[in-house]
């Protein structure tokens, strides 16, 4: 069975040295009781709980999946989920980052992903039961009236009930506009919703009391496309509003899907038979609330493909210490032993120091963008609060993209440093990279997020968060120019962030020209910014060494890591240069 | 369930129209029989067979598996897979290539990786059982003393019976050296072979009477490591010196794996406790007949890894020719559908283009490979038969490397096109990626193919197959230096062939100081060379076209494909060669 530790000395190395977070947010209001001794609280005893109750389930979750009951509709996770799941809610995990005044911790959003990203590690499949409650806390809270708020987000916080997005249906995955399902108002002032969603992640399940829907639906008046469409709340028991709950609604799963992994997780069909629901927003403005909840969404995926990468990384790690096979090129390593560990092999390296270099690297990137969403929640000025919002929506899904499709490939690089014995259940190593597939999916597909960037929040949006994440790569440069140390990486950085700028200009004026250019640049857009991004969190780990708590060794694998990604990975922005500078007449039509 | 269609027209172009096979094998001495009237008449039946028998097995194997009966220790394959099997004999195929002495049908290799590709296009999994008795084919005829070849290779070649190669044991996967296994010369000239061998393919099933072992190990005065080993023959029921078949000798089968994929293939622990095997070839020189079956190993999954990447994209494209989401950036296109098919969006085409350009470019490249055993085999000079040995020898490790790799990357383009849809088992696309999975490792990982690219075939061997390969290219850039139609693709492939050669020769510089440096630069290298030599390929398939019997809108698909990948794939060699270029340096020590 793989291992899994917590890594708290890089999380602590990321989080206080590194991005200062600890400062940051004690200087934000309503920080003040926030400080390292909280954070290393927090994070030690989700280490304990993630290493010792969640990672022991993963391997068992996989081989056993879920079971669905047709004659009662439910759905039985797999053995220990449950109790799992009551220490949870137990340990007050479910509502780490909630409001108090519904029974949250209220902490900050980057203290949460830290925790997260220990679960997405232990557990992923398990993760997703209390994945979606947090997109429905925070849709409640954007757009619930006083008395949906009062009646659904205390159980939601407590973790004592769960959440989902119902979204997908079989004609609409991409395309929300083209979806059916029906919302018939009531004269009680609810609806009836009627029709039926696919792919509905933690639809049902056995580990809470109620599940609270948030389901996307048609009024009868919508207009055609994605301007008509609304947003209800529609719990599988019926709840009054005083907060009793009540009959079964006539909501239930029809089948669960069989995945190629993520196996403890329930994936439902959901049908709606009229059940009764209530508006959430506006009618017709389901499309903004559900962004509400997306944006998080989509990090928290962004953070599942990096839990893949760190516990992949660590069994590949030891593997390659241990495994014994060949001579090293330039002569024995080990001459006592019948071979060298085949950690001695330039090509193994290579493969261990790709997945260290996302581990390390895409921890830093998502709490430096969870970092943001705190300022934007919480910072007193406008402007900051504006800018934070900006960075956020261009890094959301940089992050979401590079960070599964990296976990794609460190799974696979893992599986093949175990050669033959990663093909092989038995060692954990072909799990990861099935569970990790889903990543580049789900909550849009990769291409989707590289044109959530380019064509929107490049070209819509004039490219405001760019323009701040360049500014803050040019004053990074800036500061180090003269600092020898850094040479080798700061004028790399600084050329690439120069190209950056000069093809974001020459795909605007080519998608002025035809809109399909951007379609034709948008996922090596993404990869080619995200590459330049990581660039940069790697040259900011170097400079935050010297005051760091890490020891010599960790430090000197830092800079070792940094170096290999400047060398080895970064180079990959040329190739996606030039695919972009083909443009759409790389690729021609096809019917 | 997925379909799968024979590619027959495609076949047929790049066997004919673009490599010249027919002619070239009517050449060959013994070739007389031989040209398109016979081999359609092979192809088509082949497709019926693939179409109509194994493809329809394929979904139910993977979701049944193997059965292992512990009491018994025998193996239940799927149902159907013994039917089908029995098809198979009837049909001839088990012969196809084989002598005519020993009741196979004596034709050349290439015309066998035809059928090969549809048999893995149609079903991986059964496609293992018949794979290894090539193997035991080739080493028997190499290196098996007469009574062998007369007890041995007929019910081989028929179908009778299947082989397989016993190598790796638990502690002995690359590096064959360490292994355990030991044989007792007994007074009869026979030896008992006593160990335990892992990963077997096909080591027991029950589609034959019997099956027969190759077995690496080693004698009592076997030197230690690799030159220590010798090869065995050992069958799972005992055949006297006449050929009759008695008593079941001491080999069973200890466990079937349970893996991530090809889970109709029962991949064994075969444990030998004192079995009677009979040496092939001469002692401690197991290695040596083990490269004989070895080099058509490889050769094979390379092919496997084509036969995936094809099934893949005959659905891919389906699906994105029907599959209704959203509106193309420039405009609907069908404007009287709910939305246009997700083929006007350039990103799906991108995906959709990188499997066309691999299935294709990879079948011309297989293809030109196997020419090159035939001639090998076959030709009466002897300077055109070591030329052709030479190329053979460069180009396998390419051919295994870069299709399984393709096939991994081509299955990933394959399911994501399919978004959610793609990651379940219905669709059939998860099983393609995990079937897809165990390509880049058995038979030699992608780095144990890189090092034998460049450590073995271009340093060691002076590189007399890249240099062929470097003048066939020159040879064409030439032809066609004054076509204008052409020069986007020969300016272009003419640099990449320079730059090839430079980099080979300063990789030389570098390995003569710090033999390391193959190794940090091996898998680099090695899809480098692939990419140029694919774009070689694609470029003669653009001059095949005007003689060729494709129809306009095929020809249109050739050209696109071409452009497309000249323009999108080849650029990758950019990154390769900068971290190249980087050497040991970007690749620190770990320890």
């Amino acid at each position: 069975m793989p291992r899994y530790t917590a890594p708290l000395d890089d999380m602590r190395f990321a989080f206080y040295d590194m991005l200062g977070g600890d400062t940051l947010l004690a200087g934000l209001p309503g920080g003040e009781a926030i400080g390292r001794e909280l954070i290393d609280a927090v994070i030690n005893e989700a280490a304990r709980f993630n290493e010792q109750v969640l990672a022991p389930l993963n391997q068992r979750g996989d081989q056993e999946g879920c079971r669905f009951d047709k004659d009662t509709a439910s759905v039985h996770t797999p053995d220990g989920f449950r109790q799992a799941y009551a220490q949870y809610v137990e340990g007050g995990w479910a509502g780490l980052t909630a409001p108090e005044a519904y029974g949250g911790q209220g902490l900050p959003h980057a203290i949460g992903v830290l925790v997260k990203e220990m679960i997405d590690s232990a557990n992923l499949a398990w993760g997703t039961y209390p994945l979606l409650s947090q997109g429905a806390v925070d849709a409640l809270l954007a757009h619930g009236e006083d008395w949906q708020r009062d009646v659904f987000l205390k159980p939601l916080v407590e973790g004592r009930w769960t959440g989902t997005m119902c979204l997908t249906e079989p004609q609409a995955g991409s395309d929300l506009g083209l979806l059916k399902t029906r919302a018939e108002p009531q004269e009680d002032g609810s609806y009836r919703i009627a029709g039926t969603k696919i792919f509905i992640t933690a639809g049902e399940h056995d580990l809470t009391d109620n599940i609270v829907h948030l389901v996307l639906a048609r009024l009868p008046d919508a207009p055609a496309g994605s301007r008509g469409i609304s947003m209800f709340i529609v719990p599988k028991f019926r709840v009054d509003r005083a907060g009793a709950m009540g009959q079964r609604n006539a909501v239930s799963a029809g089948a669960i899907e069989h995945k190629m992994g993520l196996k403890g997780s329930a994936t439902c069909v959901m049908n709606f038979d009229g059940a009764e629901g209530f508006l959430i927003g506006k009618p017709h403005k389901g499309l903004t609330a559900m962004f509400t909840m997306m944006n998080a969404a989509r990090l928290a995926v962004g953070i599942q493909g990096l839990g893949l990468i760190e516990r992949a990384f660590q069994n590949s790690l030891d593997y390659c210490r241990e495994r014994l096979q060949m001579r090293a090129l330039s002569g024995a390593v080990a001459p006592d032993r019948p071979a060298d560990p085949i950690i001695v092999h330039p090509d193994v390296r290579r493969m261990l120091l790709t997945q260290r270099a996302f581990a390390e690297g895409g921890r830093a990137l998502v709490l430096h963008t969870a970092l943001q969403a705190d300022i934007e929640e919480r910072a007193s000025d406008e402007s900051q609060r504006q800018r934070a919002s900006e960075v956020l929506g261009f890094l959301i899904p940089i992050c979401k993209a590079l960070l599964t499709e990296a976990a794609v490939e460190c799974t696979y690089h893992a599986l093949q440093t175990y050669g033959g014995h990663g093909y092989i259940a038995e060692h954990g190593m072909e799990q990861f990279a099935r569970d990790a597939r889903i990543t580049t999916l789900y909550e849009g597909t990769t291409g989707i997020q590289a044109l959530d960037l380019l064509g929107r929040k490049v070209m819509q949006l004039n490219g405001a968060g760019l323009r701040h994440v360049l500014d803050d790569i040019a004053g990074f440069c800036q500061r180090y120019a003269t600092d020898e140390a850094m040479g080798a990486l700061v004028g790399p950085l600084a050329v690439h962030a120069k190209t950056w700028g000069e093809i974001t200009q020459e795909l605007g004026r080519r998608a002025a020209k035809n809109p399909d250019e951007i379609g034709a640049a948008a996922t090596d857009y993404l990869f080619y910014s995200g590459y330049i991004v990581l660039a940069w969190i790697w040259a900011r780990s170097v400079t935050a060494l010297p005051d760091s708590s890490l020891g010599e060794s960790a430090r000197q694998a830092k800079r070792d890591t940094a170096h290999f990604y400047f060398q080895r990975i970064l180079p990959r922005t040329h190739t996606h240069l030039a695919a972009m500078r083909s443009g759409l007449d790389g690729i021609p039509a096809m019917s």
